[in-house]
């Protein structure tokens, strides 16, 4: 479901289901359990990335001038810093790296598994994200919506007389209760309220004002409430309603005093799991000083401002260069974390990024590649033959804000899409994304695990005829993968 | 949930929230229990009821002429007694007894439970339902909200310094898994598939086309799948599908073909749940024949043809008369059952029934009645000074088709209801409705009860200065009581 934020009132809003396949989109098991096996490679990279200020800052160093909200999230590093640094040692992250298939492949029924003559696809990594993981709670209704037409038989008349879909091939999908259990893991490690006027401790959920996806938010929030030790969470909104239902005590604790409760003891908070703050224009003043009070707080963050600023596709194509990958992981597991990543190029003015300039400004080459701004999450892609035009109306000195990178081309099969914007049934692709959640303690040698978990995934399907994958804009549909 | 069905595309569909109260509304705990120890005999007196066919004749045989609703379901009684009679002798109900409180009361604070200075109020029936028992779905979801707040301390700062709304004063409310055992149980007493054509057996759920109602049933539906033994349960629209996807075999087993298994073996029907059928349109050529086919089959019905024809009002009537409960039930079981009885008149040409006109057309008079339809269902209700106006519209020979009821007053206490028509506080009175499910047999003796159960309970509340209590309509909100 989705809310339409414009016709709330105060008393009644309208609803959408999201959009979601029809059918569920074959994927080979080899791949998904591939997949699975490497997040937790992807979370222990991104944690030794996290505590590796320098690296960081040496890899960002060209887009802080050109991406407001890299230099933001930076400059806010740079004043937590001056104000004393962090003090809480612990981080939490819960990440999403999401992977197409990219190999040869003839168009297949969505409901008939391949058989045997495509070659076998290979995994390969579209882009992965650090921030909040939206759509976990719309990922595990959809599985359990296509496990329930299966259930019900509903599949069998078009299996063309091989064997049904079986529910063992539709992977069951606990989004949910992972997220919570990776938000709770963090809430016990934070342990007692430490500030004397707090006498209990409690989960505080960042949402945006206006926020179409409180049906994703939601269930990860009551999941909380009902774990077998319960752990209370809250919600704010980003802004003067964080700033105002928020203080830090002397001893750096993270003060939260419910508007229902004027006088009274306010609520110490554990973990701040931020479902608001990546977007530019969220970080104006005010956005500036909530984030850094939430920083400077004792409070274990989710994501931590360093995690969050990997997020950025630089990061993604500075990994490719050789020796990055390496300088964090050991050689077995970089090749396997290399092996599922497409040649990407900065378009900056090294080497590299003048040789790039030209294939991206060239309309043939351009074809095989995408154009990537180093935003947050999907959207905002420039793909193929449009590039070209596109990088002429963009002055020179902000090129180096994106990133060109070989386009995946998917096998594609059959199926039929249905979201608010429409039905229609034609070639499709799909992304598989998984999530991994880890916790971890910042050492003086780095890095140290306290959790390291394969929490869930996601699996999102559009028409070939459609770039872009935004579940929002109706064209990305939520999928489960039929596993052969 | 209710689903906007003028909305509904191939694609997509609006849905808005159903109208809740605010915050859970005072009731008092004895009375509570009360209700949901009379549900068992409830149960015991409507079964007993349903297998003296003489007694409803006699009760029900004034309305025949008046009541198409009634009209046709006996006809269909006659026809399937014509073509053989019921194969099944087992039958399952889930039954909704409503009640509101009577007595004099000042008026509260809705989270401020009484302090015992006002007089104890009496337990008064406003309706028994012998049909589907809509909104149990609902019901509990709007309990697990107000509990929700309350576990979150939302109310906490309204307690004007007694102790806090405290969960244990929320009943905890459990439809859903109640009506789903309840069927669960007559699925498997119906046992292994009977037909030779037939391999597996199934629930069938009979719903209305153009569903407002599908957020309601549906997890009905997925509880049955969901048992530790899996019930599988599919769904057929009234009318004209349930036709064609429905056969009966030559031994009367009630055999199901879904339309996505063209050739293949069909589903043998172990329970029907009916939630539709119950408005007089839904009986013409097309539903009588459909009816027919469900009544003759070997399947459990839920309800039986006979049980469902007690909804009518008139038999809510009839019981008050002296006798009527004694027929069915012990002394000390029927004295229970009567004390929650309001007098009640037929407005026929017996000597009560005159008098009653007399009461029904003076308008001073009139105004401590209700006169109600016998319909299915609340709605349709008249209410004390319009009662006379109403009648002088309705010709004299349909008078007997309503009954005379005294007016329930219950305390008012104040609270805040939300619905898509918008948002309100005032003084509120509410209507607590208990569930019973119970799987009996006919007997040579009468009938002999296999399960009988208080299921669960739904509560509703409005706003005292509007009559009717439908929450379709946006009058009545679902609720949780406040025990006190």
């Amino acid at each position: 479901m989705l809310k339409r934020v414009r016709s709330q009132s105060a008393h009644s809003v309208l609803c959408c289901p999201i959009g979601v396949t029809l059918f569920p989109t074959p994927f080979p098991r080899a791949q998904f359990d591939q997949a699975l096996k490497l997040q937790s490679i992807y979370n222990e990279l991104y944690c030794a990335m996290t505590e590796d200020e320098h690296w960081i800052q040496t890899t960002l160093q060209e887009i802080l001038h050109v991406n407001p909200l890299a230099a933001a999230l930076w400059e806010i590093h740079q004043d937590v810093k001056r104000v004393g640094g962090y003090t809480q040692n612990i981080s939490c992250g819960i990440f999403r790296s999401d992977y197409m298939l990219q190999g040869d492949g003839t168009s297949k029924l969505a409901i008939d598994p391949a058989d045997g003559s495509i070659s076998i696809p290979q995994l390969k990594q579209v882009e992965f994200n650090t921030f909040s993981c939206a759509g976990a709670s719309h990922a595990q209704k959809t599985v359990d919506m296509h496990r329930h037409f299966t259930r019900t038989g509903a599949y069998n008349s078009l299996t063309n007389g091989n064997s049904p879909v079986g529910l063992a091939a539709l992977p069951e999908n606990n989004n949910i209760q992972s997220l919570a259990a990776c938000l709770a893991g963090a809430h016990t490690l934070y342990g007692q309220a430490k500030s004397k006027v707090a006498a209990e401790t409690a989960v505080l959920l960042l949402v945006q004002p206006q926020n179409f996806n409180i049906a994703d938010e939601r269930p990860v929030e009551y999941a909380l409430w009902n774990q077998a030790s319960p752990v209370p969470a809250y919600r704010v909104e980003w802004g003067d309603n964080l700033l105002e239902h928020t203080s830090l005590s002397k001893t750096k604790e993270l003060l939260f005093h419910p508007p229902w409760l004027q006088s009274q003891v306010p609520i110490e908070i554990s973990v701040v799991y931020l479902r608001a703050g990546y977007e530019a224009d969220e970080y104006d003043h005010v956005g500036k000083m909530a984030r850094v009070r939430l920083e400077t707080s004792r409070a274990i963050k989710c994501p931590s401002l360093l995690a969050q600023i990997l997020t950025f596709k630089k990061v993604q194509q500075a990994l490719t260069e050789p020796g990055s990958v390496e300088r964090f992981l050991s050689p077995n597991k970089a090749a396997k974390i290399r092996k599922t990543f497409v040649p990407m190029y900065p378009l900056d003015e090294s080497q590299a990024g003048l040789q790039a300039r030209n294939w991206a400004t060239d309309s043939d080459v351009a074809r095989n590649y995408v154009l990537k701004p180093s935003l947050e999450g999907g959207g905002h892609n420039v793909y193929g033959a449009n590039i070209p035009d596109f990088l002429a109306s963009v002055a020179r000195s902000a090129w180096c804000a994106y990133i060109l990178m070989e386009r995946i081309h998917s096998p594609a099969v059959y199926n039929v899409l249905m979201s608010p914007q429409g039905i229609g049934s034609g070639p499709v692709v799909s992304e598989l994304g998984v999530i991994g959640t880890c916790i971890w303690k910042k050492t003086t040698e780095g890095s140290e695990f306290l959790s390291n978990t394969v929490a869930g995934w996601s699996y999102k399907t559009k028409h070939t005829d459609v770039d872009d994958m935004s579940v929002v804009k109706g064209y990305g549909c939520f999928d489960t993968p039929l596993l052969y």
